[in-house]
């Protein structure tokens, strides 16, 4: 059967996730056609995107980016606002790849538009996700995961007449699963950006150093799968090969496996229900893997899977606030200014402070979010905790 | 949803998939009722079974069975031919757990009647597997496989649009995975059922020792899946947790994963396309679980893998001679006859000599399997290995 070329739009094409998924559709030319490109930053790159793939559309942040791309795309196409392209008539399918905060109004504008959504942006999930789901429910939006995780436990649901029993989320443990409390104190930078197994932005390196990746990755599984956090487990996988479980009502588990390699489950999310073949990816080769090993993650090293997990329970604005103080702690952590293990430290300080809205509207979250962004800022400058 | 009760019949009732088979109806009385039991051998048990589970109907494989059967049982029942039994129009779900070339006669019969079969005899299909699956396309019989290796099959490719691209079956490596080549030659019958992580019956636990087992799963996901043998790869994974595993077109891989406990493929088959709940049935502890190690399997070693992949591979009546063979030389190691090792020996022997056909009739599969019997009888006897 032949399928008609499918059109898409990368929102944060100049992320780790939207060069990779410029990756698979330069593999891939009579399966996909870029329609539209778009990034807040690093305009220089994205312009290069464009003057390659040839859209008809370009998203920009603000009226100077529009300005400096127009200066240096060599080709027409129309320049519109971010929000635009993302539900934009001539899109069937919207790559939602911009990380953090940002991500968030072009997921809404998309969710709102009833289009298909391949999301790789969890904190838009985190912030908002009664939100988002609700009206995913009311458009009748799809929202296709592309976290390694989320897309797992998707396929692993594929075909079953039943929600899953239990989700279990692996977690790589990132590359100081084997450190000391003290030895965590001494952290660096370069350390941290170290992934033993995922090539990935830097937040969300950061992020998989301590553990946070995964608690926000609990809380997008809640409401991608409707899940229950008490039947959610993390379990911390090294090899990166299985990339989630389901466990169904009759205790029967189902997997998905491959290499950690971030091309794999974009294309799962570009191709569905289809999957195509693609020689430049890799292959799990099974003479060559000796083991696959499993551990419980330690929440005494690793506080910020708690911190989240709890948020993501008490639910209201406590998620935004966490991710807020998250994305303002690791550029921190980033730029030196505080230890690896302030992140948690200031994380919680930040928690514990927040007075938090239950059923938030979007005005309330996006004010919980700049709050918990101002609050630990303050913190930090208050216990002057610059290294 | 409720869905009516499914009316099971299941021939091979005292085996150890029978036994099993009834353990699972015995915990979800509302789901399934037995109305129809049979079996060759065993003939007290099958009475006691009779007794408890009442069925309408009760399958004889000879006239003297049901002579003996008639005299034990206590209640009203229906007695019949096993193949009378096998397309019983009451009859929903037949479970065919009858081993070895026992099986083949019920298993024409219920697929010529276009039944529903959960299917754990894999002799038939490896010693008939054209003729079987081509009838069954016939009647639009459906084959559903009991096997843990299958149903893993059959699980990952659930909800998928297209066909596997590779299979991996997964194999405990049996008892003596780490055996050197002069201990094997003092394997004791002991040793040799006692497996590391299966409860089975004697065959099939002798066949897993010698890695026969895997070869002749091997030849059924072939039939299984319509999967050329050079996708059909074998992995040593001894704690028979992953079931078997499937790759995709695109790289991605799903697997299936429990305790090693055939109730659980059991209850798969019978309860499809449902998944029921069973208290009785064991979970995957993750807390508990260090590790799934790989390895490729020795062929060295364990020549019975290579000689059942190429049986299969040159079809005709090869596989169903390397069946018989295999039949008879796991019979003679149980009866202490002929050493361990010899059964490849033998069995290589008989394969050696086999004057095959192709694409042989039903009746030359039988006579095939015949001739077998007798070669490898009388090779036994005239090299004078009787241990």
């Amino acid at each position: 059967m032949i399928r008609p070329v499918k059109r898409l739009a990368v929102l944060g094409s100049t992320g780790s996730i939207g060069r990779q998924t410029l990756e698979v559709v330069r593999a891939l030319p009579e399966q996909f056609r870029l329609v539209g490109l778009a990034a807040g930053k690093n305009l220089d790159l994205l312009a290069e995107q464009v003057n390659e793939f040839k859209p008809q559309l370009v998203g920009y942040a603000d009226a100077e980016s529009r300005r400096q791309l127009e200066n240096r795309v060599d080709i027409k196409c129309d320049f519109l606002a971010v929000e635009e392209l993302a539900c934009h008539h001539d899109v069937d399918l919207v790559v939602v790849a911009a990380s953090g905060k940002a991500g968030l109004a072009p997921l809404l504008a998309a969710v709102r538009a009833g289009k298909t959504i391949a999301l790789a942006n969890k904190e838009s999930l985190v912030m908002a996700g009664d939100i988002i789901t609700r009206e995913a429910q009311r458009y009748e939006a799809k929202i296709l995961p592309v976290d390694s995780e989320h897309s797992a436990i998707w396929q692993c649901l594929n075909g079953e007449n039943q929600a899953a029993s239990r989700i279990i989320l692996t977690a790589s443990g990132g590359p100081f699963r084997r450190f000391s409390p003290e030895r965590l104190e001494k952290v660096t930078v370069a350390e941290a950006l170290r992934h033993p197994s995922w090539r990935m932005g830097k937040k969300v390196t950061i992020d998989s150093a301590t553990l946070m990746n995964k608690g926000l990755e609990v809380i997008e599984a809640h409401w991608l799968f409707d899940m229950p956090f008490e039947k959610i487990d993390v379990v911390v996988h090294p090899q990166s090969i299985i990339h989630s479980m389901v466990e169904f009502a009759d205790g029967l588990l189902k997997a998905q496996l491959s290499y950690p390699d971030m091309r794999l489950p974009i294309q799962y999310a570009l191709s569905y229900p289809d999957r195509l073949p693609n020689p430049a990816l890799p292959r799990v080769d099974w003479s060559g893997l000796k083991s696959l090993d499993f551990e419980a993650p330690d929440p005494g090293r690793f506080p910020c899977l708690r911190l989240a997990i709890e948020a993501g329970k008490w639910g209201g604005t406590y998620p935004a606030a966490l991710c807020a103080a998250d994305e303002v702690a690791v550029e921190l952590f980033l730029e030196e200014h505080v230890r690896f293990i302030d992140i948690p430290y200031f994380i919680e300080k930040v928690i514990e402070q927040h007075e938090a809205i239950i059923n938030p509207s979007l005005e309330e979250i996006l004010a919980a979010d700049a709050w918990a962004r101002e609050a630990i800022t303050d913190m930090v400058k208050g216990e002057k905790r610059c290294y």
